[in-house]
């Protein structure tokens, strides 16, 4: 058992519970939750704080838990923030485990309240109290510990919400649906404890069968990746993320002051650690529903039975749309359907049983379906719309009976009807079989359930072998100090050429020339023909103040080009420009290849996710192309970024179409793996950019042409 | 009133029904049809048909038709197909002025049943008798004229499914739900009267404020566009159209017989008649109740007011997601709701006023963000989630009288929660604002609301003026008629070339030489240097075999060019190839130019929506970049050209980027509309392809350098 899941044990079954700011007025806080308590059937002690009184609803009250003479495991906060600083001192003295702290006022209203939850946070460390809020509703587990006067039933969800309206309203929802709850916390401000150790709580906790949350932001990425990955192999966990579009962000930041993350970037990490992303509120509880009681599928491929053609189209648009796999049905498969259906159905997927058909003729259909191996049909879906002959009760006893005989397909059905069928529909879910309204929201379930097949059988995340190179990180390290004092963010193109070089990948020969005689020198090294370009700090247009010069072929030339150059730069450069020398570059011959084609590689840092690495089409059109793809280098290897560079448009080019060779696919996957470790290795690169890298065809190799590296200041 | 109205009045509102093949026997069809029909009310004449019995259920029964001695408006056949067509004929000479034909048996199963289908067609047209069905569930009007048991409330949604079982599930479903319809068909095999001509009466039907259906296919695509145009400027359209994915097309097809056209050209027709597409069945429904209540808004931009923040955040994701208009208050409008809001409330969209807000906070800020221009604020979207101060049914009030007070904005509301806030969401609901579980749903119909302001402002799409070009269409008819008469379908280089030249579309200059000495004429006439090629319709490949030359720069060069290609073709193109000679055309220079840019122009035909063209990024790397866009050519204009390139990523580079010129994107809509007539103007033309047409700087225009033309053989 981890410490974060001993801590919270008490928060979660606390053998005594003080409420400071406890009352006996009814509307107060302090009273509901004493009710609440109460009223949930808690076993354990209580004990209310309130220094004006003796006896609250016949518990008796003491003015400060140092008063309470036995030990307290978890003290719940009703009281005005400004009193919480000294409150939370005591129970650190007295011994408390940890704190839910309701009360409001604190990082969410800035100034003063950020100051007061900094306190509080640094008093709970003191005293190794763990905290849930400030600024939430409480947590409701095998008692209800919050201020929300609904307590949902019991059952197998466990539920976090960063919002606390969004809490009662769940709640409010849950109880009318008849979905029960392990746990509902409401995460409020998260100063202390936060969705990840929730999340390792619940993923331990035996009454929990699947977890759901809805949250704004994450804390810490690193954190997250690391639990949350084992958790999901444990069992589901499906996050209802918002902020997702650019204004949702900004509503969300204003909201709960904490910086949410690009979108992309939490598209990416969800997926690394396992997590399913609900689209909609609807969705996520779907999803908890279809875990709950069905089983995750040991293939990829469904089936559709139907007694209607025209929901069976909708049925297959729908899995097409989602990427859910259409079974097709082996000879013998098909044979057997024949001998169990009449002539006028379809025998292929989907079934089409006919609107005439009876409860046997489902129950045939599926039957045949369900013997089949996992890998030629995995579960289906039963779609039944209300006929002269249909009986869907009957139908509906039957499928759950073929769900105990076939309990490891994944089965889901659409009944599409109001009163002929809600009472069958109720009778397929508790027996296992979720069923839905109508076909989309059938396929959507599966689909999820397909998604979670392949979570658990993916190694995990922090398991993974990432290719280490050796490289010579400390001649970087010298680099980049002294890039920094020279006051600069951007390194100078030798300077990149040179980092590069270093992490062993390809970029034309450059060196820094500081007289005409050093260039020719340069220029013989390196063979001809050469580029020569300016080198200074303040020219970033170098083509436009001349100071570029193409296809220097002889030692005369260089020399000439070398004067040029310079004098170009200090008559068209900017005012005082600090004119460091002339860069000498290997040209690049394109005629010589028999395949050029210009890809952009580039890093970025997500202040949540840590370095994301980009690559897709490249050159001067790169920005409006738009051909690019993203992954997080957060245990990144050689499968990552084979499939995010096969995700691309691009990447079939390379492939070599139209009678093309293969272009050197192979050096580019070893640029993304050889970067992602220079940026891990080297946290002050802030952005990385090649554009373009010229890829050839495969014997040929690729050149990092034009390379920008950017360091914190 | 149009034929079509005029006639299906008769189905609508018969004064006289015969139903042939009625019975008194409970479960026969014959017999439900007639006991609905009752049970409904049916006020006019009964006529049972029955050659065996006097007396069905209290109506005197008849052997025939032709035995009945008044006059018969609508003829319900519930007899077996094969009995069908002697009836039907029956039914003329009776003069009996349309059928609903419930009997299956025809087209959907093929052999005899397509010739039966046809025959009672063709007798129906003989009579002048409209047709229902075949294979239909039937019509429920003023009264149930069909078999489905189930009568749905009257209500003003005019619905049409193609697809019977969906319409027993549906108005299953309904009955539940409490939704009504003015009417609701099972269109069947559609053998004559279609979607379109039951749109057609619907739009003018004073009971129908929303038309509604699932479809499968689409019979005339024309005629579509021609009346759905205008039905939709009257009231909206909404449409499910299955088949979207291409196993739900092939699973549509097998069902109905019906070839479904390709899911982009229904994306393209829908948009163009005005219709609002829905994806799934519950968005149908979502959309018609929204349209039955709520106003259609007056601007496009939109408050979110609400008393919790995440729900605020997952609501303007979802606005985001759709593209629904995120209002910015003006200056004002926040004073106004500063001094009506507590300090801690978010002025800004989305409005938060607290978790603590009472109905008249909710009230109050409502108020003044509908009171703004419609401008600023055309209507907005109400979030309330239960929390201790909620008071749901008060605030619903509140909001329903603002809705009465302001009727012109349009508003949706989402109340989260359960058994707290259902009795205020229906209050909602039946006061005028259409009310949803999650912040989602609203958002989505909100925009249904705001697309279809869009529609009804359009012009009406037959209205618009399609520019034409004064061409020689009649030397473009002999090049086809030549090509034909040469048993090709794909035109050789020098005809393309003409076609374009005639149509005004520029290429390469290009003729055919048949003799060494031509090739030098022709050579100098273009004016050096040139490219020359095989010509033969059995060499595709004409690099392949040595059939291409470029670069020719003299006479002398010219007459060598053609023995050599000529040579080389007969050596190494395929066996007994025919040799018609060699092209010569005129060589871009692209040095010559300031900016080249390659893009692709392609036209095929969808089957049910004619000539469909494409623009986007060209070159070899056409089919792997997929940058394209496509259009139906159907009252292709200008606008919609400009509209379709600017949707291509390539537009913008078009414009110039970079401080590169801005290229000759004017000639390339002329090339879209010019290209757009051709097809118009030659129904033979099955595709045609530029790739890759040329496109430089403005002032230097562009070239259609490689052309490709299939005519029907």
């Amino acid at each position: 058992m981890s410490n974060t899941v001993k801590e919270l044990e008490s928060m979660f079954h606390p053998n005594s519970v003080a409420i400071i700011g406890a009352s006996s007025s009814p509307g107060k806080i302090g009273n509901t939750v004493l009710v609440n308590m109460a009223q949930s059937g808690y076993k354990g002690k209580i004990y209310p704080i309130n220094p004006k009184v003796d006896n609250i609803l016949g518990h008796q009250a003491y003015p400060t838990v140092l008063d309470v003479p036995e030990p307290i495991d978890l003290g719940v906060l009703c009281i005005p923030s400004k009193f919480c600083v000294p409150v939370v001192e005591e129970c650190g003295k007295k011994g408390v485990k940890s704190l839910v702290i309701i009360s409001a006022g604190f990082k969410e209203v800035g100034g003063e309240g950020i100051a007061r939850e900094n306190k509080i946070k640094e008093i709970s460390r003191q005293y190794n109290m763990r905290i849930l809020g400030p600024n939430c509703l409480g947590i409701i587990t095998e008692a209800n510990f919050s201020f929300s006067s609904l307590s949902p039933k019991k059952g197998h969800i466990g539920m976090l919400s960063q919002s606390g309206a969004m809490m009662t309203g769940l709640l409010d929802w849950a109880v009318e649906q008849d979905i029960g709850f392990s746990s509902f916390i409401s995460l409020g401000n998260k100063c202390d404890a936060d969705e990840v150790d929730f999340i390792e709580y619940l993923a331990q906790d035996e009454e929990t069968k699947v977890i759901a949350a809805y949250i704004e932001s994450v804390q810490d990425g690193d954190k997250f990746f690391r639990i949350v990955s084992e958790a999901t192999k444990r069992k589901p966990v499906i996050l209802l993320k918002s902020g997702r579009s650019a204004a949702g962000a900004k509503a969300a930041s204003s909201h709960t002051g904490a910086l949410a993350g690009s979108d992309i970037a939490f598209d990416l990490a969800f997926k690394k650690a396992g997590v399913i992303r609900a689209d909609t509120i609807s969705e996520l509880f779907n999803y908890c529903m279809t875990f709950l009681i069905a089983p995750i599928p040991q293939g990829d491929k469904f089936a559709i039975i139907t007694n209607a053609g025209g929901p069976g189209i909708v049925c297959t648009d729908a899995m097409e749309a989602v990427g859910l796999g259409i079974a097709r049905f082996a000879e013998d498969t098909i044979t057997k359907l024949k001998k169990v259906l009449p002539a006028e159905s379809n025998f292929y997927n989907p079934v089409d049983i006919i609107g005439d058909a009876p409860p046997e003729r489902y129950e045939n259909a599926c039957d045949v379906l369900l013997q089949t191996p996992e890998s030629e049909v995995a579960g289906g879906i039963v779609i039944l719309t209300p006929q002269a002959q249909t009986k869907p009760m009957e139908v509906a006893q039957k499928i759950t009976a073929l769900h105990q005989k076939y309990p490891n397909k994944s089965l889901v059905a659409s009944f599409i009807g109001g009163v002929s069928v809600s009472e069958a529909a109720k009778e397929l879910t508790h027996g296992g079989v979720p069923t839905y309204d109508f076909p989309e929201e059938a396929v959507k379930v599966l689909k999820g359930l397909e998604i979670y097949r392949g979570i658990k059988e993916a190694p995990l995340i922090t398991d993974k072998e990432i290719p280490h190179f050796e490289v010579m990180a400390e001649r970087v390290q010298e680099i980049f100090q002294s890039v920094r004092e020279d006051g600069r963010a951007v390194l100078l193109s030798y300077e990149t050429s040179e980092v590069f070089d270093i992490y062993g990948i390809k970029n034309p020969k450059s060196r820094l020339a500081q007289t005409a005689r050093d260039a020719a020198v340069i220029a013989s090294e390196i063979g001809f023909p050469v580029v020569m370009k300016i080198v200074s700090p303040q020219i970033l247009h170098k083509w436009d103040c001349g100071g570029v010069i193409l296809n220097i072929t002889s030692v005369q030339e260089a020399k000439d080009a070398f004067i040029q150059i310079m004098s170009n730069a200090k008559s068209k450069g900017p005012l005082n420009a600090d004119l460091r020398g002339v860069e000498v570059q290997d040209m690049i011959l394109r005629d010589n290849k028999k395949k050029v084609n210009e890809i952009i590689i580039g890093i970025n840092r997500d202040p949540q996710w840590g370095p994301m690495i980009m690559v897709g089409s490249g050159g001067i059109y790169a920005n409006y192309v738009k051909d690019v793809k993203f992954d997080l280098v957060y245990q990144y290897d050689r499968s990552d970024a084979i499939n995010q560079l096969q995700q691309t448009n691009i990447s079939k080019i390379l492939e070599g179409v139209r009678g093309e060779p293969r272009s050197d696919i192979d050096g580019i996957i070893e640029i993304l793996l050889r970067l992602s470790q220079l940026v891990r290795d080297f946290p002050e690169i802030v952005e990385l950019d090649i554009n373009p890298c010229l890829v050839f065809e495969a014997e040929a190799g690729y050149s990092a042409v034009d390379i920008k590296i950017t360091i914190k200041h």
